[in-house]
């Protein structure tokens, strides 16, 4: 797989109550060893961001405070009611259909693919989420693949926690290429 | 393996400036899915810890507000700063030791391994950690397996990021057996 330019790479992570802290922290987490610019957005106005588990994580800024033109990548975490609360996020929705629409990224893992079957976005498109979601995906139209990490064309899902470092280091392939994923892989004792 | 008696099960995770915060969160997510009570422990007066690539989490108490005797297992977090800081505060450490000399379980990954070496705890012991502190393993007398989790006794340590969903499953294994961890580890997807 060609590298992309990762000049251009800007990651935009949202956070919101109710989402699981490993899927959003797991992409961080690698994109900041990959010196991949990554910022985590609270969806409401408080910095402060309190997980499916009950940790409290202050994000790096708010979603009214951020200029979207200025990412190339928006990611949804899972968790629940995190999913729930993205879904309903409706200043965050438009922006998922409109980077889907010009061909700019978009990520998703666990239950959040749902939010993007909700738009019509995976409709004729294979994609993968968490198992209790899939029925979502498919009534509206996506291609189960059950993978852990599905890539098509500029749409990434996985299926959840437990995949959250195959997601996160998808992502490091996407902008970097397979070698420094593999390499960052390895670093981080995934791949022993 | 037999499963401990989880009714006694209170784990203290201590949390570091620096600490690396999947290693950290990821133990504290899968017992938290286990319903094994986990408390998240700033080691300084503030509740307020920044990880080493900058996440803000926010502690559920600090060091100097909880009993020792309440808790049943004392688990360290790796990364850098972090794990010096950890090795630095001597109230964790004299009960790291307190805790080893009386049977009670101690568990660190990564980086965190070290400390226990220092404190002479994994002499002649069965240890494992991320390679880049295998020496100062080595020169405190354990042996390494280069497993990604090494139980030996009431010692648990593991190799790093990578390494942190089945360093967690084994805390679950030791309160809840075998099978619990195995079906948590397939309901997050780790096992697929």
């Amino acid at each position: 797989m060609q590298a992309n330019d990762v000049k251009n790479a800007k990651v935009a992570l949202f956070l919101a109550d109710g989402c699981e802290e490993i899927e959003a922290l797991t992409v961080y987490d690698l994109l900041f060893r990959s010196s991949i610019p990554v910022t985590l957005i609270s969806i409401t106005d408080s910095l402060l961001v309190t997980s499916s588990h009950g940790v409290r994580i202050t994000a790096d800024t708010t979603i009214g405070d951020i200029d979207f033109d200025e990412f190339d990548m928006l990611v949804l975490p899972g968790g629940l009611p995190g999913t729930t609360n993205l879904g309903s996020c409706t200043l965050l929705t438009d922006k998922v259909k409109e980077f889907y629409a010009c061909g700019k990224q978009i990520a998703a893992i666990c239950a959040a693919p749902s939010v993007f079957a909700k738009l019509g976005l995976l409709d004729g498109r294979k994609a993968t989420c968490n198992p209790s979601f899939e029925n979502v995906l498919a009534e509206n139209g996506a291609l189960l693949t059950k993978e852990a990490v599905t890539v098509s064309d500029n749409v990434t899902t996985s299926q959840g926690m437990g995949t959250a470092i195959a997601f996160g280091l998808s992502i490091v392939e996407h902008y970097k290429g397979k070698e420094a994923a593999d390499d960052l892989g390895r670093k981080v004792l995934y791949y022993r």
